[in-house]
């Protein structure tokens, strides 16, 4: 099926014990081969999430058992297809792809997945742009529909210049929803205005409380997604008109969300959360092809995404630390592709 | 209309600033008149509520300008009507009441309140029972009546030791709900049991984190309501199953909720509110006669409240302070009808 031979063994990364990067190993590991339903994936570049940072702490939805591969996104060439694949595996096979899955994962030269994790990329979608074509594109449009739904013109969004943020502002934009952005940091506040966003709120001025309080009740904002927990929920409540809510999508403060007793029983206000799979799942395989064709034909615009770092394979323990000290200003990519 | 002259001064208790009991004081103040649609109360007896004991710091629902008689229930008998107020002032007059306002309270000799406010007493009720009839019983009515529309079979109440915390239990066990009771000192569970609780659990107990998970797990237990908040609600919150919810209507703790991010992202956990005038405001006036009528025939049986302590008006700040210090095994009652 491909000209280049499948080795049999590979350069993997493998999660010793779940304490973060320092339990990250660089290892030499058999080639796996596709089970029942599954595709072999040669990965091209593989992200880094925010959502793999809580995994390598254990502080994510579930564990596998270690050691493991992480990466639970990347991208790449089909290079083999597994039994029972029918239709879809063949026309996959050798196949530039978008890919999650949920068993060992990306950041190592091969995986495997099942064949429904494996997204066809449009020509023009690049490998870069397809290893970071699922996560966080399928995050921004299913916030957005959440927001739009319920009837919400304008919502709030914390950690508001990571690479997630800058697609809700633009995709907001694009569908009439304003997303009022939040940072903790003043530098960012002109970064992000400098992208296009009007509304920017820097939570550590002293008068944040004032100003995001003052714009929820002039454009009556009633929602706001939140990826940083702790104290911030509490304020965004507190700020927000009665019967307003908290979706909480990020844990990035490591605190655990705070909540006025007052806020939920005088003033209606509630606090729910967002993850992507049950979203995903709760579609019908024609509904997430649909969303699938909308978010490629956003990549080249609304949903690009900024590179700011490249590394090879054998330095994802780097790769992961510089994500880890920085998650603004463009992604950082693990490319077991390049030597 | 009544026999027994209006005098134009009354002793009445009044709050100063919202520091708590400390800014109660003891003062002569004119007799209100009963403006338009509202009636004139000569008060028997007052409750004290939890929902009190916020007003008096400052952290309920509303504040009110100081100074101010707190007091938001209580019972006693119509002394004198206002205008408009039609039909149901002249069928009030003279009758013995359950009474709440939200206006100058009950912890007073005399209070006004608006004709909707206050609720006819059977014959069999006495005016203490009177004056607990409504703010627990009919938020035992409320909440039993969520769990129930939502399809819950168990669900788990904190604070449970508290005359609220009774009415659940006895209410829901007649409604086919049965209340899992969650108290914070190992001698309530003994209390409890003797009240026929069969599942009461001390979250003092170094192993209570393993009991209610396993007791939440056995009974698919998805619904917690909760009175004290800070840490309990998430300790309740991470031992239900995937899917659910914490309904906070106290802050006995007067800590804030505290919620993990991972629960609400990766479990589908929400945090609410409630809060009984907006559940009574939802409401048409039939329905509203209805639950009373059905509160009511409640009251000598499943609803009937404890009484521990009985203080003249004059020793209200006492009277608080017990209640502060106790608010288990029965009611505090403040009697302006005695000398």
């Amino acid at each position: 099926m491909t000209s280049t031979p499948i080795p049999e063994q590979m350069t993997a990364i493998i999660l010793e014990s779940y304490d973060g990067a320092d339990a990250l190993r660089v290892v030499q590991r058999p080639v796996p081969r596709p089970g029942p339903k599954e595709v072999l994936v040669k990965v091209a570049a593989a992200s880094i999430n925010p959502s793999d940072l809580m995994f390598i702490l254990g502080l994510y939805g579930f564990k596998k058992p270690t050691p493991t591969v992480p990466g639970f996104e990347g991208s790449g060439t089909v290079v083999a297809v597994g039994s029972g694949t029918g239709l879809m595996g063949r026309y996959l096979a050798g196949k530039r792809v978008a890919c999650v899955t949920q068993q060992d994962g990306l950041w190592a030269e091969y995986t495997t997945t099942t064949v429904n994790y494996a997204l066809p990329l449009d020509e023009a979608v690049s490998l870069e742009q397809g290893a970071m074509a699922v996560v966080n594109p399928l995050t921004a449009v299913a916030l957005i529909d959440l927001a739009k739904k319920a009837g919400h013109q304008t919502v709030i969004n914390t950690a508001a210049a990571s690479a997630l943020g800058l697609m809700l502002h633009r995709l907001g934009h694009q569908q009439g929803i304003e997303v009022v952005g939040i940072v903790r940091r003043p530098e960012q506040v002109a970064y992000l205005k400098q992208q296009g966003m009007t509304h920017v709120l820097d939570s550590s001025d002293p008068d944040f409380h004032r100003q995001i309080r003052d714009l929820c009740h002039q454009r009556h904002i009633h929602l706001a997604f939140d990826a940083v927990g702790g104290e911030l929920p509490r304020q965004l409540l507190d700020a927000m008109p009665q019967h307003s809510r908290v979706t909480v999508y990020g844990g990035l403060s490591q605190q655990p969300v705070q909540v006025d007793v007052g806020a939920l029983i005088f003033e209606d206000k509630r606090v729910d959360g967002f993850w992507l799979p049950p979203w995903v799942g709760q579609k019908n395989l024609l509904q997430n092809f649909l969303v699938w064709r909308r978010a490629q034909k956003l990549m080249l615009t609304t949903l690009k995404t900024e590179i700011r770092q490249r590394y090879p394979l054998a330095k994802t323990p780097q790769a992961v630390r510089d994500y880890e000290s920085q998650m603004t200003g463009g992604k950082v990519l693990i490319m077991p592709g390049e030597r």
